[in-house]
């Protein structure tokens, strides 16, 4: 099989190696890390099974190498390409490009063993620094604005800039809640106020992500039992059922949207189908958002060793927003909570 | 003129608003700007001369306004569509898409009065953090690491999470600085060291970029006379002649490779050629590398309101870098240092 390669992650995969300016191709049994004299010498020493080739014009000599392979055709992700890369790419050379989608991420939907330890590690290191998180809101964090919190979430996460994250954490408040994506506001946190925070760090490359919905107060924690006003009672307890039945219930084998409606079926049955505005999960990986989406029309076949998240939501407009989001792990036909 | 964009930064430039899911269409004097409902109402309030169209399907919504303009041709930037994007737009759509690449940064090359206030602004609140910066290198930054002093730096620039920055800043010690892009590492800060520290902060959307080399010690500053043992001495002041030779030299009129050449044979004079390896500077505004570029090759015009850096530097593989990098604008024929 012939394929060439772009994004980040994508080369990282195949060659335990990558950076901001390469190329990726597989040739057969050959790979070839196309980068310029900055990247070389750290690619040496960290690739495996590829030869690093040093360039001062990567679409130039990527051009080269499959003139001289005399291949007839190679796979690329029209995704992961300009219009303009892909023109200066393939023009005028005699090989067919065929286009796969997602070819990927989807060829690392099924996770190794290796791969869970070190998403294992990452999802531990993020539920420490959620405990963290709630240390420090109680003993600082009253009066704050979503923007000062959010920014010391970050502190906590990144335990001052040694870990990369997931992606930008989101610190909501009260009816800010109710956008799923919220980004933060000079709004300021009360005592007794809800607060959504959704956040993940990174292990050797390897993402975590994690939701929880609380009551702040003197002694709260991030931990799955929050007391509210009845009204969100209502909207969090049908989360959180649906949370866990999802849980309780996929199987390997399943499709994706079967899994979907486990916990859709759950909140429509209470009344607040379209108020749960969003998929029930995504794959989680080298990738944040990746394969399998477990989304209403997901026909994606879960299997053992797949990890994504469960985490269904509601969201009334202006009032208030709930999310419990986990990540699972498919082992022996069920979910483990990672 | 009918043109399409994707980038947030062109969309925001034609219209005052942009968001992470939009396309921008220009049909001669009408502008449509197609987005999903999480942004109508924002885009509603705060963009400009043009129509808000909400969509679940941009790809198609965007479609559906080019068929029912009757427009024979199109505009678009091949950097700026993937290719699955530009297919799915294009598809029997009975129209000429014709590539213009750069076709909005180009556009923006030349500020307006207003821009450059903004600009100035966010230069002025750069170097109020470089400031802040050293007097907590000075009170708690020495034995710190770099991973630790880039994020207490990110802290500074961006006030807790008030301002985004321009981009994440490099703090590079010794014989790290000799990587024009060096990443944070566990190397520790001693008093005496050398540090390159490259930074910029946003404000209302617009850039500030600017890079010193010190020596640090219990009274350092960040300004531009800074001592160095001999061998460092030389490099540090020849960077320092090519960076003031071009500001006091680039006229209105020049090519960008003129005002590159200023700076260059300053360099290559005092037999450090081979270690300046990237070009004079490059165009700032809303992105933080735009036109023009000022390099060796480029035969861009230099213009009156043009805002650019000139950042010559010397890098010593494994030894030191030395940076010195202003942003100016161009006003009456002359550079003036923001």
């Amino acid at each position: 099989m012939n394929y060439i390669l772009r994004d980040e992650n994508a080369i990282y995969y195949e060659c335990g190696y990558s950076c901001d300016h390469a190329l990726y191709l597989q040739m057969g049994s050959e790979g070839f890390l196309v980068t310029d004299a900055r990247y070389t010498q750290e690619a040496k020493e960290q690739s495996n099974g590829c030869e690093v080739v040093e360039s001062t014009d990567l679409i130039k000599s990527t051009r080269k190498i499959i003139k001289d392979s005399k291949i007839k055709e190679i796979l690329y992700d029209p995704n992961d390409f300009t219009v303009s890369l892909f023109k200066d790419l393939t023009k005028k050379l005699n090989v067919r490009f065929i286009e796969e989608k997602d070819y990927s991420t989807k060829k690392r939907m099924v996770k190794s063993d290796d791969e869970i330890k070190l998403i294992s590690k990452a999802v531990n290191m993020g539920q420490s620094a959620f405990d963290e998180f709630a240390l420090f809101i109680i003993a600082e964090g009253i009066g704050k604005t979503e923007e000062y919190l959010q920014y010391e979430a970050k502190r906590i996460l990144s335990r001052h800039g040694e870990h990369n994250l997931s992606f930008d954490p989101i610190v909501a408040i009260g009816s800010n809640a109710s956008k799923p994506h919220a980004l933060p506001t000079k709004k300021r946190l009360n005592n007794g106020e809800l607060l959504l925070f959704d956040a993940g760090v990174k292990y050797k490359r390897y993402c975590s992500d994690r939701t929880r919905t609380v009551t702040v107060n003197k002694s709260f924690n991030f931990d799955n039992m929050q007391q509210f006003s009845s009204t969100i009672q209502n909207a969090y307890d049908t989360v959180k059922r649906a949370h866990d039945k999802a849980i309780q219930n996929v199987r390997s084998g399943m499709s994706a949207k079967a899994v979907d409606a486990l916990t859709r079926d759950e909140i429509e049955k209470a009344g607040f189908g379209k108020y749960f505005v969003h998929s029930t999960g995504h794959g989680v990986g080298l990738d944040i958002h990746e394969h399998p989406y477990i989304s209403k029309k997901s026909e994606t076949i879960i299997e053992d060793n797949m990890v994504f998240t469960i985490e269904p939501g509601i969201y009334i407009p202006g009032e208030f927003g709930i999310r419990i989001e986990d990540m699972v792990v498919m082992r022996d036909s069920k979910a483990e909570i990672l």
